[in-house]
């Protein structure tokens, strides 16, 4: 385990490929330094003793003390402690915690590579436990790139008149692979230290060469990353802990680039592509019942905040829409720890959450976010909008008169109320909260897969059986028996 | 443990005390007989193999077996099962199993009873429990008596014109009380072998009179129940079980009653009169979590079995509203594994399940529950109004039409789809079946009751301190602890 | 014009051919009294002087005073007039008015009937012309028969199996044609003097035999109406309008039925049966528009009541959700008008309403209804489902009781409580309320079916223009001109 | 009638008193052009012959042609016209056209001066005519002043602390009158010829300092406009109209500012402040039905081009998504034609929409815009918040990889699919597309003001009474009679 300041040494030893404003910049530019300072907080919270039990855990490899985004989970508990962990730090940083992939990542990889040597005899899950043991003695981050960039929707893989429209191995070495392709969507990639690639979907037969899963440095040759950085306004005076972090996402493109054997994990083995990119789902959706209960969290407590500075907060109708917030934070929550009271174990010894309880929480977080924010913008008001800078309300000419005609809940410091609205706009009324809403939209898979998802995975047969009985209509099976009802496990 | 039968043959033995069309009738009249089938289900599942483990209980008093419908829980496990057992019982019955408020009621006392003797030094703890050992020897149902009627909405108990129309004590004997009152809204009374009194909400000090509980034989001395009846159209040829069951509800009349000191359990202790409400509704909820699912899960199954016959099973839009359902029964489930993985134990060694969580998940059960038939009813269609009646699709003239023209899947036998649809006007165009809509609206509490409890109840300073952290505004206490988000027992 | 006592004795004189319960029953059963109660209302209204210019328009064809159900709409204010008819009638018997099939039918049929003439050289406008002088002079009622029963969803008519599952012409002679099959959800039918028949959508150049339309007096031979039928719970002393009202539907079987030439109205015209059917579904569309209003606003009022009686009417979540129906209403309303605003003019001079307008307006009609439900159980609470029955209220023993404990707004006498509370218990918890609900979701077509037909009516690519504007994309045409906005014939 | 030039030039002499980022700064300051585009647009599409009759109306004081903006309405047509107007100009620049407020501030006057005079002997009216002469020859602009900053929410103006809090007459000379406060989010204030001031609210008898109505040139002396200014981000190199425009907000302060008598249009009346709020409110939201159409349009056109981009313009689910966006457009514009159906006619001559159509459809604008937003957010999915910026697409290095691996539907250029995510970027993740979310949210009145407003100005007794009727319960007066049906002014 290591602090944030170690963390942010490593990083800067990383050779530069990160492009943006047209240029390759720093990783130090301080338009990327919001995340890295995301990521550093989730070194150092670690440490803090407020959180003793939940962000460590141990090694089931060596028995080490690690920091909890570099474990595999192997009970309920640990699945319980992984969403509480996201949830409490989600809220110190007023956001999205930018690691919980390397979890979600080495938890479906070492279902798969195991699975595979079990079918195929290949030897991926000693190679994945070589990695993942580099990986908690030197406590990496590890960036997904998971999302192809698919180009023709209705295509799939190799039907794309452009086969790099999804990442694919161009070459087989005796070394290793060269893969060519791009990735969308990747969040955090400057910032870590590993960028873990896995297939986006099922993968047919005849698509072997898109069945492919490996991890490299953030800036291996031919890696490049195109960036776009997003952070709340800085500050000039009126500084707070909300500005100082920010999420930046790339197109992650790989060139050509040659992957030695023992960074790979799969390779060409298609039926379990598409487990892969399921299970790493499953558990990012866990990790989502923790962190989006932790959005929800910051969006009610700022609402409260904006009711108490407007003087409303007695008002029953935003009573009603507090409520209504804190009912999808606990739904959220609750979701998450009944998947992980349903949790399957699998042979490896890895607990997987259960499937539709995940995708009940996450697709409730992501079709919720807009309505969360549109309570904080009602209750907040106008001036949510239309509240002017630091600099007019620090000015000796227009100062006076701001702090004058801002006031409004007597009770509380003019400058307080500033502090708050201007929390408001930066939350709603910047380019960084804008781009969070489509964010908790779609991170983690948009609410129509989950819809989609849900479907497919619950057993309708036995749903029909129930109204069979009762409409005195023949079946076969029973109805009593339900699975995901009880915790094995308890 | 008794069998239905031996619970029908005790309740035959009761005095006539229902009052319905003008008159006294007996208990086995047809308009009731739906009811008493369901409750002596609850007496005949307890013994199915395929339940075993969730219907039967151990009783912490004398050790032995017994229906988990009379088990004070004294664990999360317990909590779970009985959740559980819920859901399973209602989803074969169709409906609301109701005998809950036996254990819900009983939980509630045990907890209130015990800290009433440690404040007061009364010994209504030893009172109840032997109570309750005859409750679990003879396996009694026990109804629910909690709604006052209220009168004036705005008023409390001792302002109201009429005293009486918050149920009170209005003498106090040597050898017991005599109450005067009635209450609303009491399901399955008829059916049930006990009626059993607590305040329907918290009570002032002035309000001595009215912060009673107590329990009596459903027959006694001056109980009237003044009764409406639901259950489904019956068939005189294609008979279902749906058909079988059925709902009443009284307004329960209590005339001058005498209630001798051992059945009295709370007795002018008006600051336990509060609490004893609150926890009989959150025992309630929490079993809520359980039928609600139920119900749902029952009309997702319907729905998805008139896709199914209208040969519309595979279109996009039906799919996605039978998985918005399935999110809908999962979310609330999980919200009671979650209100049990975060459960209190009392002192007296009895487990409460979280009051947050519980609220959230009944709210959620309430609000979405007429957006549950209106998806019941846009994918059967029209047909679930105005399906001509049994005796049509029977008739020589009539029928060989309705065969010829009813066919829509030809995979389905034309009474097959016959029976589908009865099942469907059943369900929503009866008078069942509308009422049902309002019972699962309003049963075990409104959901704009559980708005106010879930504010009430919520940690808003904490939440509002994360956004003041985020905002840069000075806060006492911490932002890192938060309860609720682990399970303290697991 | 006539008055109900008139159409009364019309319909006693028609031939028995109503099957219901396993036999023939008359007209006059009690079980259909609900209906014809409705249609003569529609009848007596039109003399209504408070009325006046709402009920009787003049006839395009004779100049003559007509009853408006008879009237082609020959401008934009009887269009408005129509809706404003439609929406004031059916306050008045609290649901639907039965008879605006007649009306949407006829205009539907002037339009296509000229246009067929003009296509084919036809004589049907003529011929229709005399048919609707001759149901304009003796005030006939017409219902509609336009649903097939349609088998396997996914097939056209000439693909079933049993091609008689759209009803279709099996036979062509001298003096008319002979059809056979079956139509679903005929509202009145058996009330009603005639019953018309409409292709239920578009039709493929092979399926001539099934593009038909025609007009039958109810009681022709070889028609069979196999009725359902729903109305209130019967009152024995507490007599209310609420409850002399009812709705009965048929599926209407044409078993070889023969039609004279002079009431076929389209016979084989493919290109214009999908025409004909969505125009009736168009003018139908548009009198939804009114009796929706209607009908939200009895839920309205009843909803206003019960928050009287509960002496809540001034808590403001009870406000607000009366505001929402409020602004249902007027939604509804409004789309109404706008769709008359901006009707078209047909070359036979017939006006028909918007078409986007009129869907929007139903289809929130359509989504809201439940939701209408909700508030009214909601803000009722549960006595409007526990209510017991009238012969409790008014018997000596229980009376006494109820007139006590059912008090809540002291400054309402018991008898008039007891009454709102049993119009809610009719309105929510009866067969008849319950049929309501999915009725007012299907009837005149559901959601689905609106939301349909709104993306295929819509101009996207002008929608889609203005964004490539914005954008800096090439486009062809103008982002300038939009139809619909403003009233081409004001 | 004037052109944007000559409006440029105009503003161009306006005395500096913009205050932002510490400094007075210019008004062609590269932060303020944008909403100074907008209102140049206001000027320049009247001469438009594509919009021939639509923005040009002719004065009722001199005859002449005037732009619509400054016509006070004489007929339903000119409403009708006007909402028209307000729809088209808002789908040319994306937005809101910023100048809607000169016609409802000047139409709300001229009927409040009126009945000043007529009540109170005062020449109000002909003061108000004078000016209007003024703005309808210079064709001038006029910026709203009318949300007082309102300190404490739960006090009167006259009970604050500090009674500048609400803007007020502090001193009455010879030659007009001293007032001192400041109005919170004005919209285009720094662009506008004109600022107008009128009240917020009722007032009270003891508030006559606080019932004021008066304009002023926006440079006048003591008016200082401290400025918060929203565009989206400008392009180097792909230019795009939607970034030439924004939108810019001052908090108004008027530091003891001089008003003279003939620029005073209120001025101690207390009894017509709340009327003159109310009025401009109302003509306000009638533009609302207009502007938010369009852009509900423009969100709808853009959600149809990123489902073409995507490729999945067929599937089912983004039709019906789109097929909702279409329906909210359509019942928000027939709200407001409604509202001009039904049009008062006040004494003096200007026709007023109806208030409850005006206020359903802003209110149903108001509360689905986060819904939009989301819509927009689903179909065009995660890379409208990741797409890299121009610099990225145009650069040699890494412009080729994005021209590869952005391509989508490879029927359209690359470019074009660029420009159209740059697009969606821009709306939704920019600091403007956050803050439009907020000014859809509470401009013209939030919804919540909305709800209240309908509450309050419907009939509910009229439905109570329907209610009662069919109930069978007594009730005063008719039911039969209903205002806002028809249109009696046709």
């Amino acid at each position: 385990m290591i602090k944030g300041d170690d963390y942010k040494q490593r990083i800067a030893k990383l050779k530069p490929n990160v492009h943006m404003g047209g240029k390759k910049i720093d990783r130090f530019d301080s338009r990327l330094i919001g995340g890295m300072n995301v990521l550093a907080a989730s070194y150092d919270l670690a440490f803090d003793p407020e959180f003793e039990g939940v962000g460590v855990a141990t090694s089931h490899l060596t028995g080490e003390k690690i920091n909890r985004f570099t474990n595999i989970h192997r009970s309920v508990e640990d699945l319980l402690n992984k969403q509480k962990m996201t949830r409490l730090y989600c809220q110190e940083v007023g956001g999205c915690i930018l690691r919980c992939t390397a979890a979600d990542l080495t938890n479906g990889l070492s279902i798969v590579t195991s699975e595979a040597d079990a079918k195929y005899g290949t030897n991926y899950y000693e190679r994945f436990n070589n990695f993942l043991r580099k990986v908690q003695q030197e406590d990496l981050s590890i960036a997904a790139a998971q999302t192809d960039v698919k180009g023709e929707r209705t295509l799939r893989p190799a039907q794309q008149k452009d086969p790099d429209l999804y990442l694919r191995v161009v070459e087989k070495k005796a070394d290793g692979i060269v893969v060519n392709g791009a990735k969308a969507h990747n969040t955090a990639s400057v910032h870590s230290d590993e960028i873990m690639v896995i297939p986006t979907r099922n993968m047919m037969a005849d698509e072997r060469d898109w069945a492919v899963a490996f991890s490299l440095p953030s800036d291996w040759e031919g890696v490049k990353l195109i960036n776009v950085a997003f952070h709340p306004p800085q500050r000039r005076v009126l500084k707070a802990p909300y500005t100082q972090y920010g999420m930046v996402h790339t197109i992650t493109v790989f060139d050509h680039v040659f992957v030695p054997w023992e960074r790979v994990f799969l390779c060409g083995e298609t039926e379990l592509a598409g487990k892969l990119a399921l299970l790493f789902a499953l558990f990012h959706r866990h990790s989502y019942t923790g962190c989006k209960a932790a959005f929800s969290e910051v969006l009610t407590g700022a609402t409260a905040l904006a009711a108490e500075c407007n003087g409303i907060d007695k008002a029953s109708h935003v009573r009603h829409k507090l409520a209504e917030m804190m009912q999808i934070i606990d739904l959220i929550y609750a979701s998450g720890i009944a998947a992980a009271m349903n949790a399957n174990k699998y042979p490896c010894g890895t607990y997987a959450p259960d499937t539709n309880y995940c995708n009940a929480g996450r697709m409730l977080a992501g079709e919720h976010i807009y309505g969360e924010y549109q309570a904080l913008a009602a209750i907040a008001g106008g001036l949510a909008a239309t509240l002017p800078g630091e600099d007019e309300f620090l000015s000796e000419e227009t100062g006076p008169y701001l702090q004058k005609y801002l006031m409004r809940n007597p009770k509380i410091p003019a400058e307080t109320q500033y502090r708050a609205f201007r929390l408001f706009q930066d939350m709603m009324a910047s380019a960084y909260g804008g781009h969070k809403l489509i964010d908790a939209l779609h991170g983690g898979g948009s609410p129509v897969i989950e819809r989609v998802a849900i479907y497919r995975d619950y057993n309708i047969e036995h749903s029909k059986n129930i109204a069979r009985k009762l409409a005195g209509i023949p079946f076969e099976g029973t109805t009593k028996k339900i699975d995901r009802l009880s915790n094995a496990v308890l």
